[in-house]
């Protein structure tokens, strides 16, 4: 099946899933991250923690054919499902896949447009090799779901000087229908944050 | 200037806009909005009440020279504004702008693949000609500020029979920097609507 | 055990629970929702739909042994549970338990200060019968978890004439302490609507 | 005049403010911050950056004439403003105000049953000397706008091996009514921390 949508914004069932990796990450992030990136045709995009490979998807689709998605993550599995979900959009000839831990696996990527972050277990090293990847100009994007990680990438982000600091939480509720009427569900926030290397 | 993202998410900073007409919708809204769409690359798509034009352009650089966006604004100021923006964005062929009142003037217009409902004073007779120019498959996405506005289009959109029914209510905070360390500055929340025509 | 706590504020897992009957209203929405009561010593108030009876606890350490607290509850089983912790709180002779639907046994209670509804099938009927118990200068606090009681409440509040309406939509999450941090997880939002009776 | 309440939850217009002073703490976060610190008749409490006093004023009304509320600001504008609060409510006899930085004249207090800290420019050190005027038992409550003091504050409190820690964020939307309907108005998000003393 070749995936027919070029905007981001592909509902979450559609995606294949594990119970052993993270994600999809729910549309209404995602498409914020996305637009985070700020991403055009062509462009060179790492998807660090890529999970079930929603973001990466969504992302190689925005790029198209003669643009490319690094889609690292240091879980076999979640790189077999992002495999699955690659295929089933029809984006293979864009990703690439990379099984192993970030700071180190980046070292042999070429010079990117965007870096975007959904998950790491050493942060401050995943932004460091990012910036060295990132051309001028390029974006970094970090989903961070705990405070500690919302203030190292902060922090880091200042002290490697990136500009246009920017930094947003959102929080979702989705409504369930039930015979009382729509009860909104909270879904967990998300700090979103986003720089450009000068 | 010919802009040359196709990703949505163009920055709020960018749009042209006046004291006297609301807009641009904030990035992180209007890109879920525009998911919520479903747009595609040949739609044809209603943006009611576009005040500024922000989701306007957005939605015309996704659906391209093939697609159309009837820009609809009561305010003729709006209309106006819309206008400097397409012609910014250079998105003038894909977008038709309409000054009137949306009940009336989409009359008119021919069978749709989306309408998104920014503002409006009529919000339930607007639902109605949407579903009316809705094609089978086309989707209606509503933002809706207040809580009336909420609970009417959901009951309208429940009495129309519409499918796929989705509610989710999206809360954003945004950091400013000060010396202190980054402050969260919450925006007013939004309740984004949408459903599908079956 | 007699309860020492004056304040509002009684951890969560003090109560008594049960898998069949909601509650305890959490601590911050709890300690919101009896704000907004504005009790005084020897207030009387009705606590509609009490589940548990968090609120009934909290309320009756508020108003004292000089005031009382009829706490409702259709559901028997609710009613005892609301029973055994009047009990662990020592609150029982400030607190009279009634099984039985809000608007018809209402009708027997003398005049009261205020009137808290936790959770109704039959809103527009509870507020109706609230506003006719209610003193002048008595308040009226209702907490809603769906869009339709939100509407419907602020509808039927203003057909009543009800003054200093306010309606405050509460969002809290709380903090999982995680390897990898503080994640935040989040609780569904509450809207608390509330008004006096002129 | 004295004030009848003892519940939390003054309204905030009934504070006297000053425009060079932050505050009055809105009701919903007062609340929340004053039953985070369990506050019982004849308890102790000081009341760090107290401001215009909202915080000094309720706990004072829930502390009793047998407790006691050191409200420390290091502005003499807040002081002051403070002080016209607790006549105008009435708890002169149980406040005592203190112009100063908190962790030099926190020395000089006898022991504490709880510490509420609204704000602080250092807020490490306050923490440390509240640490040491703390009863076991003892609770600190700390009201954070910034991420980094909700950080620093995590991280100390870890440090010092304080128990039960709790993180809450709270965001809290407040109707206002327009002719198109209840427009739902965002304040700023608050994380209020809070832990005991083994």
């Amino acid at each position: 099946m070749i995936w027919i949508y070029k905007t981001p914004g592909i509902p979450d069932e559609l995606f294949i899933t594990s119970d052993n990796v993270p994600g999809p990450t729910k549309e209404e992030i995602r498409v914020i991250t996305i637009s985070k990136a700020r991403l055009r045709e062509g462009d060179y995009l790492v998807d660090v923690g890529c999970g079930v490979g929603s973001i990466t998807v969504e992302a190689a689709l925005q790029v198209g054919r003669t643009g490319k998605v690094f889609a690292i993550d240091e879980d076999e599995e979640a790189v077999r499902i992002t495999g699955w979900n690659i295929s089933k959009f029809g984006v293979q000839d864009t990703v690439q896949l990379i099984n192993g831990k970030a700071p180190e696996v980046m070292q042999a990527l070429p010079p990117v447009d965007a870096v975007i972050v959904g998950g790491s277990r050493s942060i401050t090293d995943v932004l460091r090799v990012s910036y060295a990847k990132l051309k001028a100009g390029g974006r970094l994007v970090v989903n961070a779901i705990t405070l500690e990680t919302a203030y190292e990438v902060v922090k880091t982000m200042r002290e490697l000087n990136l500009a246009n600091l920017d930094v947003v939480n959102v929080s979702v509720a989705r409504g369930r229908f039930t015979d009382a009427g729509v009860m909104m569900l909270a879904r967990n926030p998300i700090t979103i944050i986003s720089a450009v290397k000068p």
